[in-house]
């Protein structure tokens, strides 16, 4: 690796943490509207840094919702161009007792970094600053657009408008998202699919208003029966989705990603171990990591009917309602999971009640290609730093951002990250490991340099 | 009609209505804990009443919850004894807004009387008093005791024990309770049968906290699936309870109480409107009114899981719960019910979640004869007053101090009342027709004279 930046990057360690430290002190909390001064301080502060870098065209987007920043470093005739993401707001820390030291004043204790953000992600943004910095104060070639936002943490909302209006603005070759962790502290990860997702509420009506169930239960049909009765039957008693079609156009896991999977360190005793469940369920056929990474899965997330608080109320409630959550892989779309359930619900709820259901989020699945010299070359940066070759790793959950990127610019991300399973990320005692972090930093160093060099070898 | 007792009747009738109004000003709201100096001055406002009317022994009888007031009127020799039951608690008159005068300054409007209470049960209440009293201080022989409790909205938590500790006390042919109301306002009404009931609530547990639904759903157990798969089976597809052996100790109605039923004016059309529902479901071969008052039933009264707020939480929840009624018919057991439930729960519960069943209340079905000496005194004289023969109804709901009595003391409640459907219980602008109400302390007077009558006869 390119000697004269790794030095810049060693000599600008210290700064590099005090600087982390500085913006892990802003409480920069997106749920929180009270916090709206915070996420403004972030937001300057994010620029001011940028433009110390020797950033251009330092600004934020038009929008409606928290700053989005832009900035663009390097030449730009240079490519290929990288677009790097972050997001520079937290999670509340609630509960805060549940912390052993302030959770916005950042303290180093034992090689971790404890605060609020730390891991989640503004230590991984910190990294990615401090990395292409070094490379452009050394004089390597690079050309990179930052894309900051302050609404992550309350699913990116302002970020698809963003992308329709200011597409000219953000095109690049990549973009790189140090948001997705790594699953062991030895092995470098980079992940390369996200499931898309559905969000519906259903909710199934009754009587008019909330009626005794002594007086009138068992002469009108009850909304929670019918809740509890069509939801019983989303799943088959083996396990799998009863939706009509709903594994259709799902893409088959060939037996070369089955074996790669293997390697992640994610075998059914970890599944066990992380929930407390005494036992696994679902898809026959499939591993837990394959069922909730690359098979699409159907949740109730919530129940809610009648008075639910302490005591007893006696009554047939007026209404009965659950929220369900679908995972979707390639190439599921959930518009198209959206009708099946409509169907589903259409078939199952009897007559003498009514139904409704709200459509609430949709999100494509996204998969980026293992063999694009973008990921090839985080690839080979992540094995120079570790000495192992990355693992590729598929996650269940969805990142709003990746979805978009993909959908309305058509770019593909770069996935990896590094904050570990252990680094409390929405939780209390939120924490980055600075031996680790330090070593992400040198790896999307490498990153950088390698990317112009395997650009000059593709047009040799 | 004993004449004398019939004036004095009258010539009080404005001095009955303004000492109701008084009780009636008292916010003896049993839900709410700081309502405890507002309950204890209605106690005392009942026991100076009690000692005006000339009752001997007026006294709080020993108890943890709110006082339960005893007193004693008329000869000690004299039989048939009436036990008097009322409560002097009310139902809070939440939403406040709802309420067209304040629910504590009592206001007539068209021959109403408006005020929380009116109707359950001071209205009701003070017409037994004014009725016994009447009769009492015309000289004419009678022997009651009064039973007067706090807690009726709350459960009657106290009676057992009171019941328990003061049996001989208490002794008495019958108890008369005026709580039950009627059914129309040209039809007097005796209750003769209340159900039972059996108060459950059933949680399922699944992993050991909430955890995201697309990191790990579809590979562990869904306590909200498993709930609403088995509470989907509570029930067979024509609407039986499913629960082996539910219908066995059920008393089937005959064909004459069915024909007697029917004079009721409850038919299809009646649970159609009360409820809003826009149509009828329920165990098959029997009337709605049948079903909810000469059959058992189960229903899930409340469902709860995840997070059901604003917004959506994608999470497998760590549990899942509901709450769950039966209503019971003579002679089923709430006991037997529970084990019912139990066996239930054991068969369809799958593996991979543990699931507790809590047992809340049982209370007993109970039934009172309809030939009993003192319902056909009660028959006479409310068909004095109104001119038609009174219907007789069963009731849906359970009232646990008529349970209390005959499981404790082996007494049957004679139970009637002049509320009506419209006036609000529990509700907002809850009222008393005064017309009706004059009505039933005149029946009330001629059921203790005749009562007296009835025993001579009886005698000779």
């Amino acid at each position: 690796m390119n000697t004269s930046a790794l030095a810049y990057l060693e000599n600008h360690m210290e700064q590099t943490l005090a600087e982390l430290k500085e913006l892990l002190a802003i409480p920069s909390i997106s749920t929180e509207t009270s916090a709206k001064a915070d996420i403004q301080r972030a937001a300057v502060w994010l620029q001011e840094k940028l433009s110390r870098m020797g950033a251009r065209d330092v600004r934020e987007l038009d929008s409606s919702g928290n700053p989005v920043i832009f900035a663009e470093l390097g030449e730009p005739g240079f490519s290929p161009t990288v677009l790097v993401y972050g997001h520079y707001d937290v999670q509340p820390p609630d509960p805060l007792e549940a912390w052993s030291s302030d959770p916005f004043v950042p303290v180093e204790r034992g090689g971790q970094l404890y605060a609020r953000g730390a891991a989640d992600m503004k230590g991984q943004l910190m990294a990615v600053l401090a990395a292409a910095s070094a490379v452009f104060q050394s004089g390597i070639p690079i050309h990179v657009k930052f894309l900051l936002e302050g609404e992550e943490e309350i699913g990116s909302g302002s970020l698809p408008e963003i992308l329709r209006v200011y597409q000219d603005l953000l095109t690049a070759d990549y973009a790189l998202n140090p948001d997705a962790g790594m699953v062991r502290a030895d092995l470098p990860t980079i992940t390369y699919a996200l499931r898309g997702a559905a969000l519906f509420k259903l909710r199934i009506t009754g009587p008019k208003h909330d009626v005794h169930s002594g007086l009138f239960g068992g002469a009108i049909p009850n909304p929670a029966h019918v809740l509890c009765e069509v939801l019983g039957r989303l799943h088959q008693p083996d396990g799998k989705v009863s939706l009509e079609g709903f594994y259709s156009r799902v893409k088959e896991l060939d037996e070369e990603e089955r074996a790669q999977l293997t390697r992640l360190p994610r075998d059914d005793g970890f599944y066990l171990e992380q929930t407390g469940s005494s036992m696994l369920w679902g898809e026959p056929g499939y591993t837990a990591l394959e069922r909730t990474t690359a098979r699409p899965t159907l949740e109730i997330n919530s129940l809610s009917a009648g008075f639910a608080g302490e005591g007893f109320k006696a009554v047939v409630p007026a209404e009965a309602s659950a929220t369900i959550s679908a995972r979707l892989v390639p190439d599921q779309d959930p518009e198209e999971v959206h009708s099946m359930l409509r169907v589903f619900l259409q078939e199952t709820v009897p007559a003498g009640v009514n139904w409704d259901l709200a459509y609430m989020v949709g999100v494509r699945p996204s998969q980026t290609d293992l063999s694009s010299p973008g990921v090839r070359v985080m690839a080979e940066a992540l094995q120079k730093v570790w000495g192992v070759e990355p693992v590729y790793q598929r996650v269940g959950g969805g990142i709003p951002v990746v979805s978009y990127l993909q959908e309305i610019m058509g770019m593909e991300s770069i996935l990896t990250g590094f904050c570990l399973p252990g680094d409390n990320l929405h939780g209390p005692d939120e924490k980055l490991d600075l031996d680790i972090w330090h070593k992400g930093i040198q790896a999307l160093a490498g990153f950088f340099i390698l990317l112009g060099s395997s650009k000059k070898e593709e047009d040799a």
